[in-house]
C-alpha cells in the first residue's frame, strides 16, 4: 500500500488552499449552524492502521449514511425477501423525488432514496422490538465506541420541517407499502438520521464492508461475504442519488453520502475512508468530500475498477 | 485462481438441464431466426489462458455491446469534453426510452442508452474520417482476429424497422445535440450494432478493460489506466439499462449486454468473460447469460465488491 | 324548452333496466356502506321549475363537488390574484396525482385536483375567520335549505385513511405553496368534502352558476357575470379529472363530479341538473350519472356547444 | 347582437397602441420572414354579415388550425371508431411533447397535439384516395373560395427542419399506431399545415362549426348537429395545447390556434371569428390574438359559459 498519511495530508492541504463551494444543508435548521469550513478525513485499513487529517474528531450528523446501516439490519434478518419491498435500481432522480413511485406502485427504486429508507424503517419496526436501540447497539459495536449518541435536537428539527418526508411516507402508505403507523415510521427514520459521529468513528463503523462483513477486533460477523459484496454493490449504484454514476466514474468506490456533509467509502479487502465537509453541491453531496475522494483514488489508483 | 474450466462446465451443464425462459429479440427480424437454445461461454485471463463451454464458436450479433467500443473511440479522442454531449448517470428507464430526454435538453443520461450511443455516433462522424472502418480496425486489433465482419443483412433489417431509433435520433436532433445528417448518424449506428462475433472473440475483445487498457500480445494501449477504470465504472452503473443495479447486485462485475443475447463482463486485473444465449428476459438481457454470470461470481466469490 | 319530466323519466327508467357497472368508492370506509343501486336525478330551471326522478331525496356525500364552492369563496375575495397559487389548466392526470407538482413547483395545475383544492383551503384559512362556518352558511343560502350539515363520521373516516391527501398537502407544503399548519388545512378539506346532500339540494345549490351568479329568490349575487362564466369554464375543462375532455365531448356541460357518486352540471341561462348513483367508473366518476347526462344532452340537444 | 364593427375597431386600435410581445415562430424558416406587426380580424355571423379590421386580407399559414379540418374529415367517415386511434383528453403538455405517449401506448391524448394530428393523417391515407385534394376541396367549399392554395415553400421548409415531428411519427409508428409509410404520413401532414389563408377566409371556413355543421349558402352539411357539438367540445378542451384551460377561462369560446399566428373561434348559433398576429407567447399562441379575443368576449359578454 501507498504512504497514505502523506497522500492524505497533501490532498487535504491542497483542497483547503482552494476556494470552497456550495451551501450547508439549510432545510434542517439544526444543521445550518455548523461551521461550513470544517474539513476532516479518516482512513482505516483492514489491518487496523488509522490515518487522519483535519477535523477528524468533530461530530457531525450522520443523516442518509445511516440508510446503509438500516438496510444491513433488515437484510441480515430478511435476506432476499427484502427486495419485495424495495428495489436495488438507481432511480435517476433526486433523493426525495416522488415521481417514479407513482408508476412503481409504492416500491421505491432503491433503499437509499428517502422513500426506500422509510420503507426499510417500516420493515425494521416489524423485525425488531426496539429498532432504535438495536441500531445504536450495532453502531457502537461496529465502531467499537460506546459514546456514539442520537442527537435529539437534530431529530426534532427534522420532524418539525420534514414535510417532504411526511409526504413520501404517506404516499407510500397510500400505495400499500408501509404497514405501521406513519408517524412511528417517520419518528424512527428521523431519529436514525440524527446520529452524531466523527470521521474516525464513521470509517471504523464502515470497515466491516471492506472486511468481508466482519469486525476487526471482535470478529463479529454482521453480514456474510456474499451479503457484504451485495451491500457494496448497492452503495456503488445507488449511494449518491442522481450523482451515483458520476461518483462511480470519478471515485470508483462503493460509498454513501449524507446531507450532514459526510461521505464514507470502502475499497473491499483494503480500507474504509470517511470525509466530512459541510458545504454541499447541487446534488446534495459534500463538495470537498467529493473533491478529496476523487483526488485520492486518482493519485493512488486504488479503486474497484 | 480457481479451476475455471470445471466451474464453467458445471454451471453450463446445470443451466442447460433447467428450463430456458424468455423471448428472442423479435423487433429485429434477422435476429429472430436464431436457434433460441444456443448457449456459449468463454473466459480469458490476463495471462492469456482461455476457457470455453458450449457454442463458443457460433456467431451472434454484437448489438448494444458495441456501445462500449463506440464510447472508447470517442473518449480516447475527446477525454472529459465528451461529457458535455452525454452523461454518465444511470437513467432508471428502459434502453429506448424518450422520457428523460425532454427534461435533459437532449443530453442523454448515459452513453449506453440508445439515444446516448446515437449521440456518440454523431461525435464519431466529426472525429473520424471513416468511423465504420476505424471501428472495425479497432475490433479486429483488440480481438486479434481479422475475420470479424459487419453483417449487412442485420444492419438492413434494423434500418427497415428501427422506428424507435429514428424517433430518438430526430428527437435529439430537434433538441440540438446531433449535428450531422440524422440518416448518416443512424446508418453508422445500425452498422456498428450488426457486427457478428462469437463469445471467444468477444471476451478477447474486452480483455483490454481487464488489463489496464492494454492488449496482451501487442501491448497496444487503447486507453490509459485511469480511462480504463472509468469505462469500467460506466459499464457497471449503466451497462444493463434499468437492470444495472440488479446486475451489480447479483453479478458484481462491470459488463455490457446486447439484444443479440450476448453479455460480456470483466474482473479488472484478472479476466474477461463472455456468455451468449438468445432468449432475453423482460429487460432485454440474456436470461441464461445472467443466470450463468450470477452463479459464476457466487461460486468463485470473484467480483469487484 | 322540452318536456323535461318525461325525458328524465324515460332515461331514468331505461338506465335502471340496464346492468349497472363500477365500484362504490372504497377508500373512504363510510362511503362504502351505501346502497350501490341508488339513483336520483333533479333538474331546476332558472325559472324555478323543478323536475325529479328516483332517489332525489336521499343524502349522499358531496365530496369533490365542494371544490367548486371552495373555489368560489376564494375567488370572490381574491379575484385573479388567486391564480398565483393554483392554475386553471387540465392536468391530464388522475385527481390525486403528485406527478406534475414536482415540475410545477407546488402550483397545482387546477383547483379541482385534490392538491389544488387543498391549496384553496389554505387560502381560505387566511381569508375567513371561520371558513367551515362560512362554507356552510353559503351552501345553505344558495340551496335555500338550513338543514344541510357536515357529516362528521365521513370526515373522520377520511382523516383516518387519507394518506394520499396527507402526502399531497405535505408535498405542496415542502414546495412552499401551503402556509398554514398542514393538519389544519387537511382538517378543513376533509370536513368540507363531508357535506351530506341530496340531488334536489345539489342542483338548487348550483343554480347560481346557470343564473349569472345570482340566486333566484333572494337575488343574492355570489359572483358577478364575468366571474360566473369563468367558474363554468374551469368546471368544463377541469371538472372531471382525466375524463374532463370526454365529459365535454359526451355531455357538453360545465359540471363537477364527486366520489360520493354525485354529478352536477349547468346549462348557463337555462338550468342546473344533479345526478347521483354510487358506482364509479375507472376514472372515479359515477357510471350511471355519466350515462344519464350523456343521454339527456343527446336527446335534448341542449349543451353549451 | 351588439354593434360588432365598432367593438372590433375599438379593441383593434387599442391593442395596436400597446406594446406587442412574443416571437414569430422561428422553427419554420419560411414563417420567420413575416412582418411581425401584422394584425387582422374578421367576424362572420350565421346571418352572413361580415365585420373586419386591419390586415384581414393578408395571407398567413394555417398551421395547426388545419388539425380541426383533418379531424372533421376522419370523423365524418369513421364516427366514434376514430377514438380507438386518438383520445379527446387535454394532455397538460406542450403541443410537440413525447412524454405521455410512452405511457399511452402510442394513442395520442387528443387530435390537436402534433402526434394526434399525425395519427389522423395516417387514418386519412386509408380513408381517402387523395386526401390532399379532398382537404383542399373541402376547405374551398366551406370558405366558398377557390383561390385557397397550399404553400409548397412552407411545406418544404417544415419538411427540412421538422425533426420533432419526424420523431413523433416514428415513435408512434414504433408503438403500432401508424400503419402507412411514415414519410408519406408526414408529407401529408406538412402539406396540410401549409395552406395559406386570410382571416376572412378562415372565419368563413369555420362558420360551419357555429351553424350546426352546415354551410350558409349551399346548405352543405359537413357534420350533423351532434357531431358539430362534439367537434366544438374538443376545440374547447384541447385547442390551445397546455393553454387550453386558460383560453376557456379568458375567452370562453371553442377555438384553435396555429403557430402562423392565427386563431379562430366560434360561438355556436351566432358567429365565427378569426384573428391573426404573428408574434406568439411562450405557449405558441398569438399574443395579440389572445388579447383581442379576451377583450372581445369580456366586452360583449358573449361566450358559451
Amino acid at each position: 500500500m501507498a504512504d497514505f498519511q502523506s497522500i492524505i495530508d497533501d490532498i487535504h492541504q491542497q483542497i483547503i488552499a482552494q476556494k470552497n463551494y456550495g451551501e450547508v444543508a439549510g432545510y434542517i435548521p439544526e444543521l445550518s449552524d455548523i461551521d461550513p469550513e470544517k474539513f476532516g478525513v479518516s482512513l482505516i485499513t483492514v489491518n487496523g492502521v488509522c490515518y487522519q487529517a483535519g477535523d477528524s474528531q468533530d461530530l457531525f450528523s450522520l443523516q442518509s449514511i445511516v440508510k446503509v446501516l438500516l438496510l444491513s439490519m433488515a437484510y441480515t434478518r430478511l435476506g432476499g425477501r427484502l427486495w419485495q419491498r424495495v428495489g436495488v435500481e438507481p432511480s435517476g432522480t433526486p433523493f426525495n423525488s416522488l415521481g417514479t413511485l407513482e408508476y412503481d406502485q409504492g416500491i421505491p427504486r432503491n433503499p437509499f432514496s428517502n422513500a426506500g429508507a422509510i420503507v426499510v424503517c417500516d420493515v425494521l419496526l416489524d423485525l425488531y422490538e426496539n429498532p432504535r436501540q438495536a441500531l445504536l447497539d450495532m453502531v457502537r459495536r461496529l465502531a467499537d465506541d460506546d459514546t456514539i449518541q442520537y442527537d435529539p435536537a437534530v431529530a426534532a428539527s427534522e420532524k418539525a420541517e420534514g414535510y417532504r418526508n411526511v409526504a413520501l411516507a404517506n404516499f407510500v402508505r397510500s400505495l400499500g407499502n408501509i404497514h405501521n403507523d406513519v408517524d412511528a415510521v417517520l419518528a424512527l427514520y428521523f431519529d436514525c438520521c440524527s446520529i452524531a459521529i466523527n470521521t474516525e468513528q464513521l470509517c471504523r463503523l464502515f470497515l466491516v464492508f471492506a472486511n468481508n462483513g466482519q469486525t476487526l477486533d471482535e470478529h463479529y460477523q454482521l453480514l456474510n461475504v456474499s451479503q457484504t459484496k451485495r451491500m457494496n454493490a448497492i452503495m456503488l449504484t445507488c449511494g449518491f442519488y442522481d450523482e451515483a454514476g458520476d461518483f462511480a466514474y470519478q471515485v470508483g468506490l462503493p460509498g454513501k453520502s449524507g446531507v450532514g456533509g459526510g461521505i464514507v467509502a470502502v475499497l473491499p479487502g483494503h480500507f474504509s475512508i470517511a470525509v466530512w465537509s459541510p458545504r454541499l453541491n447541487e446534488k446534495g453531496n459534500s463538495f470537498r468530500g467529493l473533491q478529496f475522494l476523487e483526488q485520492f483514488t486518482t493519485k493512488t489508483q486504488l479503486s474497484i475498477f
